[in-house]
């Protein structure tokens, strides 16, 4: 197998551009997707302060790598969520990535600061944990990038994530979360811009960015998140990308550009107010984030 | 396993709406969920005209069957598309059946009526025979229901045919595919209505239909259909049905209720005219059968 560019041995292919790279072009392959992304989705713009959100994987620090390498400086978001020895090895290597490069590095403890962990409200919704998980970090980092000034927030999803969860939306026709489901969400007040540059690149291009950039990342999955829906979507676009690569992105792109915007623009119809407990703009009186909060201290 | 309806002992269950059924109650289930679909889409009226399309296939029979179980008197069209000894079982079990009932049952031979066969045509296009077949089937049909005064086009697509196609159309974002997936097709100059009575129930009930009502019919898979696209995607939709039953009914009827309009009146733009060949209303000059037909021929 060769550098498609060079013709030097490669170490990874990526079959739905059918290329093969050596390590040097290989980053610059993903260098060139996440510009791409940033250009095509107009993500970001020069005086931009950017906030990442930090989990100590392997998307969220190849993320705020590649920011760097494309001149884009930010600083970075990371949660405690409480999750056992999966939380503390993951805040372990997000603080090693950041302190190695002298990067600001902020931390919300969500038990220090908010009373809970997230086992604590998968165990008082009698939900699946990663619906109380999503929540809270959604809210957390809208909330820090407001009251700290940042006018962008940046999450690691990356190709695999974004492709199980329209699978998952489209199965389902879930109108709403299809309206939602964009590369870039705008700015609207309350509410720092959403921007996921990593939407060009899949699950195995980031893990292999991670080792040849010698980015030392949380490699187990969150134990609570086993046998989640969304790795059983996962499981069947692989299949489906093996039989025919480019599948997922044709599906999440050809979203972006055909479907996305037939669905937009349903929820605007209920105006936003703010929490009569935190103050976040929220449909209702009391936002979701509180509303998990109670139902937490209820049970405790 | 018990009847959900007489609690005698049951011979199926349908996960999908929690239920098990004794042989008679079954048969009940298939006529009300054919009832059902014809009725919520709105699908015929008491003075139609109907023709079924009739393959051989157990849906194509079990269809006609209901139908006239529902009392709406139908004739049947039978294409002899030259598949070999497929499609001699085919024949053989469509005539089998409508003789046994004394219904009319139509029949058009693609070889001896227009030169040529399925697989003269997969040789010709150097595609896959589907594609073809497909086209070919949907011309013919709409050619002698319009010539013959018939009103409607009734198909046997079942559930899992619609998933299967609906899956494909939407990893490829096909706006225009999406558009015209409908259960029913309204009638328009040049075109029967198409219906399709049988979107409500799934392939594995439609056989235990055939097979509790001694319907014979042609139990082979075709032989070109091997490893075509449409049946990966109904591996694939078995696996996610199989984990969380009610997955394909969510999918395809959430489509028709939510999504389906969204992708409705595109194609308008391209105004239709007579096929300067065979005069079917064609967005082009010559219809895509009649190029189908002259590639044949020109190979030949």
């Amino acid at each position: 197998m060769k550098c498609t560019v060079c013709r030097g041995p490669a170490v990874i292919d990526v079959r739905r551009h059918n290329a093969a790279f050596c390590p040097d072009h290989f980053i610059v392959h993903c260098r060139d997707q996440v510009r791409r992304a940033i250009t095509e989705h107009d993500m970001l713009s020069p005086d931009d302060r950017v906030l990442v959100a930090v989990s100590g994987g392997k998307d969220s620090l190849a993320l705020w790598d590649l920011l760097a390498a494309l001149d884009v400086p930010a600083d970075g978001l990371h949660l405690r969520l409480g999750i056992g020895d999966y939380s503390t090895e993951s805040t372990r290597a997000a603080r090693a990535y950041a302190s190695a490069r002298g990067w600001t590095l902020h931390e919300v403890d969500l038990d220090a600061d908010w009373g809970f962990t997230i086992p604590d409200a998968a165990a008082a919704t009698h939900r699946v944990p990663c619906s109380a998980c999503g929540l809270s970090k959604r809210h957390l980092c809208n909330q820090y990038a407001v009251e700290h000034g940042y006018d962008v927030v940046a999450t690691g999803h990356n190709l695999d994530d974004e492709a199980a969860v329209l699978l998952g939306n489209v199965l389902r026709w879930e109108t709403g979360y299809l309206g939602r489901q964009q590369p870039v969400l705008p700015a609207a007040p309350g509410f720092a811009r959403k921007v996921k540059p990593l939407v060009r690149l899949g699950e195995r291009e980031l893990a292999a960015y991670c080792v040849i950039r010698r980015i030392d990342y949380q490699v187990e999955e969150c134990p609570l998140a086993s046998g989640n829906r969304h790795l059983a979507y996962k499981e069947v676009l692989n299949g489906l990308e093996h039989r025919s690569p480019g599948t997922k992105a044709a599906f999440v792109h050809g979203f972006f550009a055909r479907g996305q915007t037939r669905f937009t623009g349903e929820d605007t119809a209920t105006p936003l107010q703010p929490c009569a407990t935190c103050g976040a703009p929220t449909p209702g009186e009391v936002c979701a984030f509180c509303r998990l909060r109670a139902r937490v201290a209820e049970r405790q």
